[in-house]
């Protein structure tokens, strides 16, 4: 079939909105009728070519939500009509990952998603007769989209779908990084460096899980007043001129700034410091600054956001030899299949104010100012409605 | 009274043992008559001067166990006669981390133990009539100490006290390492870099866990030897010219060797890594092994040696976002006055062979020539007799 669907052609240049050929869906997959998807910075870190695992051409995107169109042979998993969040992270229920509990990281198709394929090792997607090839198994800035069954979650079908779709990345990740691979406990003091999508996630997951204290930290008023909504109990905005050494000032908004977010939180908890820390940004200094600001004896540090290709984190040895615990998950450790649905109906049960965190709204055809609106970190996420 | 006892006088020189003064216990203290007394790389390091935190004159050593000769005022956790290992790392019993099962990091006399005080801000060791301060809070370089009866274990009478000495820090540290800090599972695959006392103990510790395969790896054959004995399966020894890439040859003793252990753990491990990682030589480099060696979706890795001043242990962090942990701990974890006990009966029980261990047995009058023989990773340990 003829659909829609924004290629990357070439790095560095803005994507194209071309009619792309997608073939039908083979055994074990299904035709997904996308109706809304996100555009997240992995979108655009591929894009722009830093990404050294990239490739092109091939059709971005992978924050999708849909409805089942069509499915292929021998699939069980879902049917046509079922309302599905595209999973770039699948979950076969069989490999050694999927059989336990600790780990998301199902291995059954990852060398050829890697690789831009579907499990067979073949594209559905062309264009003027050359191959396409899908992104992260995904590709789901289209109007459809062909998976493995494995990588579809079926959703409550209460669920708009513009909102589940961002439990397809971002929201998924901070909300899985709180409450499945940190695990935060009743009662902890928690830190969020970064407010974007993921970061906020991390708030409300951190909220959901009962933390009694959420410090929220970010440069962006708008980003640290949705952390307010979702759940921080404080809000600190680095200012370079703000007082550091453990001192804050309040702003015009009252909002309290700081030069050195690290001293404050250690000096709001006798010197010791957060017992779960999450960095959500990216930037490997702010990730020392999640270790640093872990608690002594037990804290525990949670990588969230991507690094630049190599880029590390240097840590001070001693940190960890007095306690610290430093880890990371991808989409927050979350079982695709069985804990998307999971977390879905936490939005439906009022859990989490989804769309809230729905900044602005645009067609495929808008998707390089979709690209446009996240470098200039205006709003929390531009949907994609097809 | 007058006691013989080794004194730092002077960083980077060797140590003076001299005829000082110890006063008598004050309220909540405890004269020791020391029996046996370990020779570490803690005492070597600050005798150095490399340690950025020593300070000088103090009499050194910390790896101590003997007999309770009197108390002070008011001492109720131990008697004279009882037989006791000393600890740097105290157990108050009542602050924030000993009431918490998750540490041992007890703050009750932390700062005055770090400047070379007993917790009343005082010294009972004194030289010429010059205060001469306490290192670690123990002093155990010399015939008897004053310590505070919170930083004594009593132990089993039948523990042979230069044994039991070892449980005081190197043995005590690997041990809980694999025990209590990292918790390692039945079943386990674990790898330990570094078999000095430390690695070792984490050796052994991993087996009484029931871990099913034990990678030790080291440079030299002796450690090597010992860690067969305490429980490896497998000994790795690193050779600059032997082959990488995931492969070993059979050295002429049999022991494999390779040039790239984390290569060669990920090949035995279908590509993954080790359930669970312990760095025992204070490398940053080998740290990052460590970190690199510990199984993706899982794997914990856990620093136990102290890197030098302003070294960093630095960690890509894509290792962290695939599911990797890293943490670390001091005295493995261990709560000193519940634990240790617990830990010498162990070895009572037979489940570690500590004589195996202590490879020197030398006077207090040797003391330079057991930091001569460390220095040249002669033996295990070396163990004064007093």
């Amino acid at each position: 079939m003829k659909i829609r669907a924004a290629v990357l052609e070439e790095f560095g240049q803005p994507l194209a909105v071309r009619e792309v050929d997608l073939a039908e869906p083979r055994a074990g997959e299904v035709l997904v009728r996308l109706h809304a998807c996100g555009v997240c910075h992995t979108d655009l870190y591929t894009a722009s070519g830093a990404d050294p695992t990239g490739y092109a051409p091939c059709v971005l995107g992978h924050e999708g939500a849909g409805v089942v169109e069509r499915v292929g042979d021998g699939v069980t998993l879902v049917q046509p009509g079922d309302h599905v969040v595209t999973l770039f992270a699948p979950e076969c229920g069989r490999c050694v990952h999927c059989r336990d509990g600790r780990t998301n990281r199902c291995t059954a198709i990852r060398d050829q998603q890697n690789a831009g394929y579907l499990p067979d090792g073949t594209t559905r997607l062309s264009l003027d007769g050359e191959p396409l090839r899908h992104f992260m198994g995904t590709s789901t800035f289209a109007e459809y989209t062909v998976m493995p069954e494995i990588a579809l979650a079926k959703i409550d079908k209460a669920a708009p779908l513009e909102g589940a779709s961002i439990f397809a990345c971002g929201l998924s990740t901070g909300l899985g990084a709180a409450i499945y691979t940190a695990g935060v406990e009743q009662g902890a003091t928690v830190a969020v460096f970064g407010c974007g999508l993921v970061g906020l996630g991390a708030v409300a997951g951190a909220r959901i899980q009962g933390a009694s204290r959420i410090v929220a930290i970010d440069l962006a008023d708008v980003r640290l007043q949705s952390a307010k909504h979702h759940g921080a109990t404080d809000l600190l905005r680095i200012v370079a001129d703000a007082p550091g050494g453990g001192e804050a000032r309040p702003g015009a908004d009252g909002v309290l700034e700081t030069s050195d977010a690290v001293a404050w939180i250690k000096a709001q908890t006798d010197g010791f410091g957060a017992d779960y820390t999450f960095e959500a940004t990216g930037n490997v200094a702010v990730m020392g600054q999640a270790v640093e600001a872990a608690r002594e004896a037990w804290g525990l540090a949670t990588m969230i956001g991507v690094a630049g290709k190599g880029e590390t984190l240097d840590i001070v040895p001693r940190l960890l030899i007095t306690g610290r615990r430093v880890t990371g998950s991808s989409f927050g450790g979350v079982k695709g299949r069985t804990q998307v649905p999971k977390l879905v109906d936490r939005w439906l049960a009022g859990d989490v104010d989804v769309p809230s965190l729905l900044s602005h709204e645009i067609t495929l055809d808008q998707v390089n100012h979709g690209f446009d609106l996240m470098h200039h970190q205006d709003g929390i996420r531009s949907i994609i409605r097809y």
